[in-house]
């Protein structure tokens, strides 16, 4: 079967055509990845999702599924190409890869199909078998046990791109609000010295770049936050704002990018304000995660910027915890699949068929 | 007219005591203290306020009424206790100190005007003859060109209580949360130095003190976060969460108080985590204030903590850009004044008439 419809070309309108299917990974097995994976199959028509498949796990997804009492039907495919249409009446699975699972305990065979999952998936995608890669949260501790080396996905991402992992730019987004960490998984301590105008320039590129190719805004307007309180009140509360964000913003304004700032964070995610703004570029992780989750905890994707593949991700872990039990809300992987799907059918669409 | 109203006891039921009226200062003349006290007296019945009187500013109450459409109706009152049957025809103002104002610029007289504002009022809640002091906002800069020596009101409310800084815990309460910055309007480079044991031991006694007295929450569940992304993860991101925070908090339980964390910021504000504490104790401001403003924006109140008197205010500050536009909302300052009149109500009744 085509993994895009053409149509003959009617006067100047563009061909509609549709991106290839969505490879997701499953995630650590003993968590809750699987189980929301199937939930959004389940809805796959209430939420008008794009065609998907799964890479490896078909027994873990149809564990999973029957934890939260639904009785999943999963058919095999060879290559990318046999899941649309086997997508309407079935999860497509990719691969014989499989292992048992316990909820809530991981362990060693998991990670290894997890780590397996999200790297062929990713190989999927880089070829353009795959329109995007969705990946199931994974026990990072876990996988650096089997051969995973890298601090997240979005870095194992960046690898996979062979590209600087200052170039994968992890943005969170959700229905009220996107918001990107300059720096992420840092000490505090460590923050004021990481930022720097010229990692400020460059994340505004990726991200001005990422939101005209994939999201249809082709000037996005940037809110840059301070570091400080009050952004330092002119250096009263800090001097990084008014002597290194503030001039960072200032060039790339003269760049061309619509750019606003150093914003007092505290203020800047109030309803009011966000209407304002595209995208937030916030100094470090807890600044631009707590209004998103605050915001938007069940419907939070983590979206990879900057990669020549489109990668989402649903905006929470393997919540061990819960895993098995049907408490899992599947609306944030479900809203990675749309995303993935909107995004990857925009690049579909941006290419002669 | 009497300043609480008693009746006979009646078995063992506690006498109802009415607290003495509220005492106002009107903040900068310049920006939107004055318009929204005087909204506030214009709402009073809907919002069910208790008694207030400004103090001092009659005519520029009345002009920044005037800018929004009201026609205020003022009088003067030499004392508190005549607040109370004044308040139901007009808005009672103790004192004739006044002077002019242009909107959105603050000068020397109005900065007078409001440190003498907030200096009586503050003495009329310490001698008992009004039950709080809800303060307006303040340009700090310009009262500190007329003897203002403090960082801000709250400090200032400190000293005029004879207490040390640390001992004047502000708190910011909206309809959705209550959050405490642990350190306040401190550069980020310097805050995990400020972190201590002591530091966050002495914080929650005195949350936990004041909810007790102010809020009728006698064992305030007190959820406290971590400094570092996720809480550190065991050490992996920064080790104050591991080394300074958790032992802590450990301590504090083991002296009866209802403590837990440290939690990771970023998903602590989720609608479904709201509702496991009464309070978050939080590193800094942005991680204290971010989720406040993102949720309760236009009515979020100020309170400070373990003083002998109630002092509330808005959660905003002068807006010099909006005064005298009839743009400014009210509704914190509505808040705040409901808030201070039920502190204050606590207290009258916890001890006799």
């Amino acid at each position: 079967m085509p993994s895009s419809s053409t149509t003959e070309a009617q006067g100047a309108a563009p061909l509609p055509v549709n991106a290839a299917p969505l490879a997701v990974s499953i995630g650590d097995p003993a968590g809750i990845a699987p189980e929301v994976i199937a939930q959004a199959w389940a809805e796959r028509e209430a939420h008008a999702l794009a065609p998907f498949f799964a890479v490896g796990g078909a027994g873990v997804l149809v564990r999973a599924a029957a934890s939260r009492g639904i009785e999943l039907p999963v058919v095999q495919i060879s290559s990318p190409a046999e899941a649309r249409e086997a997508f309407a009446s079935a999860l497509p699975v990719l691969g014989e890869e499989d292992c048992t699972q316990t909820f809530g305990e991981p362990d060693a065979q998991g990670a290894r199909l997890a780590l397996h999952s999200l790297t062929r998936a990713t190989r999927l995608a880089l070829s353009g078998e795959a329109g995007a890669v969705v990946t199931g949260p994974i026990a990072k501790a876990r996988l650096a046990e089997v051969g995973f080396t890298q601090p997240g996905q979005t870095e194992f991402l960046a690898d996979a791109c062979e590209l600087a992992h200052d170039d994968a730019v992890m943005m969170l987004a959700g229905p009220s609000l996107r918001t990107v960490p300059l720096t992420v998984h840092e000490p505090l301590a460590v923050v004021p010295g990481l930022v720097t105008g010229a990692l400020i320039e460059h994340k505004a590129h990726v991200i001005a770049r990422a939101l005209a190719r994939d999201f249809g805004l082709p000037e996005a307007r940037i809110a840059i936050t301070g570091l400080n309180p009050h952004s330092g009140e002119d250096g009263r509360m800090g001097s990084e704002d008014r002597d290194v964000i503030a001039p960072a913003i200032a060039r790339l304004a003269a760049q061309g990018l619509a750019v606003t700032g150093p914003h007092p964070a505290d203020a800047l995610f109030a309803a009011h304000e966000r209407t304002k703004f595209d995208v937030a570029l916030c100094m470090y992780h807890d600044q631009a995660l707590i209004p998103i989750k605050t915001l938007d905890f069940d419907q939070g994707v983590n979206v990879t910027l900057g990669l020549p593949i489109v990668r989402t991700s649903p905006d929470h872990g393997t919540a061990f915890a819960i895993a098995g039990k049907g408490l899992a809300s599947a609306g944030a992987m479900i809203a990675a699949l749309r995303m993935a799907g909107e995004c990857a059918q925009r690049r579909a669409m941006s290419v002669p068929a």
